[in-house]
């Protein structure tokens, strides 16, 4: 059902990885093998949506969705950030890039945003961050567009029903990057896929997306057992050759165990899971409560962690990825889709009790 | 092949809740069900165990497991002791029992609790909150008793494996109760069941029990797609008809949502997993760091979280549950063994990517 509501041949999401991740190469190879390619587009201008969206669509004529970054109100003191900037310049001198105490400014481009993917004619938008107004679903329900959204509770699932999305993702705590919350930000709940996709499947009649800890057919299996209609993979896909993930953070991937992982707001100002590393575990140590909100600190940290990644050196870098991280392999994002059909196949076919 | 090697006829396990849930009735129901039935040893006297398993044995000749808590050392000032009595002094008032200044003392049972269930001649024993040694497990071997430990870690599954337990029980981070992290205590990972089961199946040889988020046949279809061979359920026994249980900790399980449980010291000085409450809230805005460890913190909190079950007030008990605590139902054991056999083996049948 989702798959003829998607116009795709298999249940299975790549995730809207902002900031590099979703090459047009990556999301054309996935929605060509049947999947939803997704592009992130959260952090990047009309212009460049656009560029990618026109590659994309001379690579494929499959569905794809673009995935895009809520606005998000904040207040901040400046004396706040030039202490962040203070403290950040202590790596910016060590990777050897100009220190600053600027006061960034992030321009709202979601409404340009939004018109440059409707003009673009894609039919699927993925929301994360909060969830969309009443009448934004409409006005894209006119143009014929699905909405999908990001829940991690009941609740957050309750409320994007009743704005009329189509599609919810029930994000498991077990899922890396950005954590897709919007309800009692300040005491996240943290639930696990296994408790939360039942739940959430009970709870609300459009179908559920899961997502967090899925990397192959047996999550896959595990995850439509428990009443999910489809599955969304990040880290998974992060690995593959398509991908636009630094290389060092792909190594680190598939070098990584289970407890390599952590939640953090030290890179970006929101929740998101990553792999532990010194510039985590520093900013984490140094501020507590004063830490600039997102986007700011996203915008604050950016230029060292592009500068870092450059430098392969990942001890300066965010470096997105889930607690099932372990599981990544290398292989093109087309055999991954396959071998996650595959593996679920065989999978559902000896699982039994006896 | 786990039922044959635990002599059961479902691939399923009542958790070993320690405190009153596991009755004689409840575990003497799983195991005539055809699950394993557990007794929850870990605070019982070499007496009480006694008395409880010549209980279980006049209700069933089928396995029961016993679950025993593994000794540990801890070091803690005086002061510190007396500082929290204070504060619990505050509450000790409030349910009118009398105030106390003691240090309690905790006798160490183990070796005696071990040589009781040894004699009573039960065959499967379950260990948390450690590691046994080499040692123990070789002597439980040599009576032929089955054992069984607790990871929340694929690093702590491999140590117990190399040790020569039996069966390994993943638990992840949704789970109810105490959790059975031994390594790296201080900075827990909190792996969730769908990213922990596949990679501690993929890095042991002997069987894996799933544990957490586990309520209902989708959760044990789901858990056996992930490639566990049996699962484990704590909160969906504890509101059973036969769970000892405090009624008032069955009804609040019973209107609990997804979001209503959180990590908590407070109550034992371990981590566990319980329905929020006045105690716990408060009791972790004031204590930061020096909190008195287990079992001595659960020595201190015991009489008030007693009196106030007895007293029906919920803000002063610990509640253990997982996340998924709102799909709970009040029903026989019995009745929630064949429950989940039947809806594995629907859901099973059904699923389909397609």
């Amino acid at each position: 059902m989702i798959c003829s509501m998607l116009n795709i041949k298999y249940p299975i999401i790549q995730a809207g990885m902002a900031g590099g991740p979703t090459t047009p190469e990556l999301v054309a190879e996935v929605s060509e093998a049947g999947a939803l390619g997704t592009l992130g587009a959260g952090y990047m201008t009309p212009q460049q949506i656009k560029t990618a969206l026109e590659n994309i669509q001379q690579r494929t004529h499959s569905p794809i969705a673009v995935n895009l970054f809520l606005p998000q109100n904040y207040e901040i003191e400046d004396d706040a950030i030039l202490a962040m900037q203070q403290h950040l310049n202590i790596y910016r001198s060590k990777l050897g890039i100009p220190k600053t105490n600027n006061i960034p400014y992030m321009e709202d481009l979601f409404e340009k945003q939004i018109a440059t993917v409707i003009e673009a004619g894609v039919k699927i938008i993925s929301f994360t961050f909060e969830a969309p107004t009443k009448r934004l679903v409409e006005k894209l329900h006119a143009s014929e567009i699905i909405v999908i959204a990001t829940a991690t509770s009941v609740k957050e699932a309750i409320q994007l029903e009743s704005i009329g999305v189509d599609l919810i993702v029930a994000q498991g705590a077990e899922a890396g990057g950005h954590r897709g919350t919007f309800l009692n930000v300040k005491n996240e709940s943290m639930i696990g896929t296994m408790a939360l996709v039942p739940q959430v499947v009970d709870a609300v009649s459009c179908p559920v997306v899961a997502a967090g800890g899925i990397m192959d057919g047996r999550g896959m299996a595990a995850a439509l057992a428990l009443g999910a209609s489809a599955i969304q993979l990040g880290t998974a896909f992060l690995t593959t050759k398509e991908s636009g993930a630094d290389s060092i953070h792909k190594q680190t991937i598939l070098s990584s165990c289970d407890t390599d992982s952590k939640i953090t707001k030290a890179f970006s100002g929101k929740s998101a899971r990553g792999l532990k590393n010194k510039m985590m575990i520093d900013l984490e140590s140094r501020i507590q409560g004063d830490l600039p909100p997102y986007p700011l600190q996203h915008l604050l940290t950016s230029d060292i962690r592009k500068e870092a990644a450059k430098q392969g050196n990942k001890d300066m870098m965010s470096m997105w990825a889930g607690q099932a991280s372990g599981l990544a392999r290398v292989r093109t994002a087309g055999d991954l889709v396959e071998d996650l059909v595959d593996q679920c196949e065989s999978v559902l076919k000896k699982t039994t009790w006896r």
